[in-house]
């Protein structure tokens, strides 16, 4: 039994998709078991602020906007975005001190918001690099958003396994077999994990048989998915024919980042910008919803079957046959476990 | 964390409106955690036992009346109103000494059951006196019932501290601002709370402007409001023009009061009296379902979303930024504090 | 509160009817708070696996048949109906030792799977013989399932004591209270409990009634009831009129059994052969459901109502008022209790 849950707390979470906080919006999620508002000033910026009025804790979400500042529903108190009370319309309008609200730090980056929930002072060093993902044509990327009940790291277990796509997904990402045999290499690098499968099939893969040159002949494909704290999956998947190297493939670089909500319950977010047909709009719209419905139609009843099977056990405490295929998904937990673990007794001592 | 709930226990609940527990009705309520059976005698008089059949645990308000008493729907055991066993259908009907249901003690006034849930006897100068709600025409009092799923504390600070009103409620009660920098004059009394706002604003309320000579000026305004344990709030609220005191005013006589079913779901039961437009039963229907509404719709959701953000928290446990306008619910929750924990000093000697 | 739910586990448990488990199918349910796959192999005989891949803990229910094998829909694994793994679809193919699924004993009797759910071995002596099920005309007996969320001695209780028929159904099976003065006669055996009621009604219960010969006049009833371990209650109820033995008749012989799901909740098996009008199927249609709808809606309300009332209390511990009724029912719990405390024991020592 999981009883004090952990998070990693000095890492970037994606709060929300940036297009989630629309102009006027106070928007609200639960992030690491806390409630944040999120919002925009009128110049764009993002802003986050813990969810709670301090005075009666009513979550600001109910309340209004008054320009880049927000009144509390219940009894009116303001706050600007960096927490600060400007207005208390009871009695001689005198602001207590210590009517302040937490802000988060919060970044915009590739389509995403990133918070930090630590209460440390915020290193941007660690705000990861998805550049490719902005690097293209608008229609050449997608986005989406998915609430899991599971806790995350069976989401993260999920896609560092790739072994179960011909299993559990249909016929347009399937290796016809090809993938499972790969064992694929694995590095364990300070900060990340990398893991990396190669192999060829008959025809390509569906996703990217009609733009290579011969649809219907064999191709060489890859994927390579990179494990970054706390949640952060870059997986980039492609397919070449001929003598070309991967540099040539018709491919796509993909980010999945999950967030946890709470402990059995997570954000799972999620990018793809393809290199390929970039600016067919209709087909981009296509691609997303397809790429959603499969998360939650295939992968989503199953990790959510094991969650419950699981309980509230913790995976290693039920013992679990481990074959070749999970050295990544295994290497992930055990070096996630260690960071936070670090971070404990940084606090400790 | 709230490990061990507590009510104050030596004092009276409202259990029920007197509309609520019809002629011939099993009705049944929890009311401190414990499930409560009421009915009316023949003769009208109601009557209050353990909903349980001590025999195999089955609630009586499953089961069928006899005249005063009461058949378990399981076995048939029947229970007369003070909760002894009367008739044991089974083998030679002997009647078990332990075949009884508690009984508790009820009393009917001002449109009310007040029950007594405490062990020891009851403390019938206990009985809080609402007499005003009993004078006048019957056109001119509305009762109303919500439940809410939240700590009855909660409800208490929303009517102890009447500065919300102007941010939480729409026109017919605004203050138009005048309210909230208004420092409510407090009293602590021996078992009472205390609080009075005086105010001047133009036009008056709008649910009292149409009665005074002059529906768009200037009136003078009162809120009193006085809280007694354990749970019930006396609202007096009144407007008057020119030279004529409060005595005279259009107003009305409310009481809110609030009975916990459990620690984090509470029976709300409110009554108001006005002393205008008495006899017109259309108004009067049409005001105590506004005033309903307004409790559901504007005040329940805020009310609601700070249970939720305080979780299973104690209010003061969160830090509370307390203000000026928090005088009278800080001084209600302290004294109340103060009377359960005497009570559980008596007890433990 | 019941912190350690314990069962008896060196027994059978009724895990599904036979017909719940369809050729094709992979059933599952919970059993003892285990999830448990049942199906049959293509020779029909049925087969009980831990519901749970020991990879990463997907259910196999999800998964796909191979012959008499069951692949995991996650990553492939397939196991064999004694749970060995035979096939690992990644990396080299080699299969873990510990890649193994716990098989269950399964038997089916009577129109029943019965399952043993102990570490030990199965004690086949303890399969308990419900022959007379087996005998007589395919139209002649009924079966039915019901889940009901109460902890499953709270059904036992129910049929332990048939006192309550006349109080909780209706007039089909109504002794015109005749059975409630009754005094069983109650025999404790060294792993049973027998209850025998008789008693003269007139007319005979509503359905017996037309099969006799004198339908409007008195006749002679009996109940006989048979506890056994687990949770087996074999009814036997049937009415004469004149000179005749009850083995001359026109009755019926029931199986009452419940297995729990987890401790607040019960899978309820139950089944009917009858003696009479045996080749009728459109009676036997109506008859089972009947029965069927009776439990729910009538039996139902109540046992829920109780477990309700209940909460997470053991029922001794809520100090029951007990009768003369409730001596076989009491019986049962008791030696119910020293069965689970000796395998306890047993397994301590």
């Amino acid at each position: 039994m999981k009883s004090n849950p952990t998070y990693l707390l000095n890492a970037w979470y994606v709060a929300a998709l940036s297009t989630e906080v629309g102009p006027e919006a106070l928007f609200h999620r639960t992030i690491l078991d806390t409630s944040v508002l999120m919002y925009r000033k009128q110049d764009g910026t993002p802003v986050a602020l813990h969810n709670r009025c301090p005075h009666r804790f009513a979550p600001l979400h109910l309340g209004t906007r008054h320009g880049d500042e927000v009144a509390c529903r219940y009894h009116a108190l303001q706050f600007d975005c960096s927490g600060k009370c400007t207005k208390n319309p009871h009695g001689n309008g005198h602001i207590p001190q210590a009517a302040q609200v937490r802000q988060f730090p919060l970044v915009e980056r590739f389509g995403f918001l990133w918070i930090w929930m630590a209460e440390e002072q915020p290193d941007y060093e660690r705000l990861p690099d998805f550049g490719p993902l902005d690097e293209g044509h608008p229609n050449g990327i997608g986005y989406t958003y998915m609430h899991m009940p599971v806790n995350y790291e069976l989401i993260i277990d999920n896609v560092m396994d790739l072994s179960h796509i011909d299993h559990v997904h249909g016929e347009i990402i399937s290796t016809r077999g090809k993938l499972s045999p790969v064992v694929p290499k694995v590095q364990e690098l300070d900060r990340a994990i990398v893991a990396r499968w190669e192999w060829k099939q008959t025809p390509a893969m569906m996703i990217f048989a009609n733009f290579l040159s011969q649809p219907r002949e064999e191709a060489d494909h890859y994927f390579n998915i990179t494990w970054t704290p706390p949640a952060n999956i870059q997986l980039s998947v492609g397919a070449v024919q001929g003598e070309k190297s991967f540099d040539e493939c018709i491919g796509q670089y993909d980010l999945h980042t999950t967030t946890p909500e709470s402990q059995f319950s997570t954000h799972y977010f999620f990018a793809t910008r393809r290199n390929h047909n970039e600016e067919d709009g209709e087909y981009n719209a296509i691609k997303i919803k397809a790429m959603h419905q499969a998360f939650e139609d295939e992968d989503g009843p199953i990790i959510r079957a094991v969650q419950d099977e699981m309980g509230t056990s913790e995976f290693f405490e039920l013992d679990p046959v481990l074959m070749s295929n999970d050295v990544a998904p295994v290497k992930v937990r055990r070096l996630l476990k260690r960071l936070i673990d670090d971070e404990a007794r940084t606090n400790d001592s």
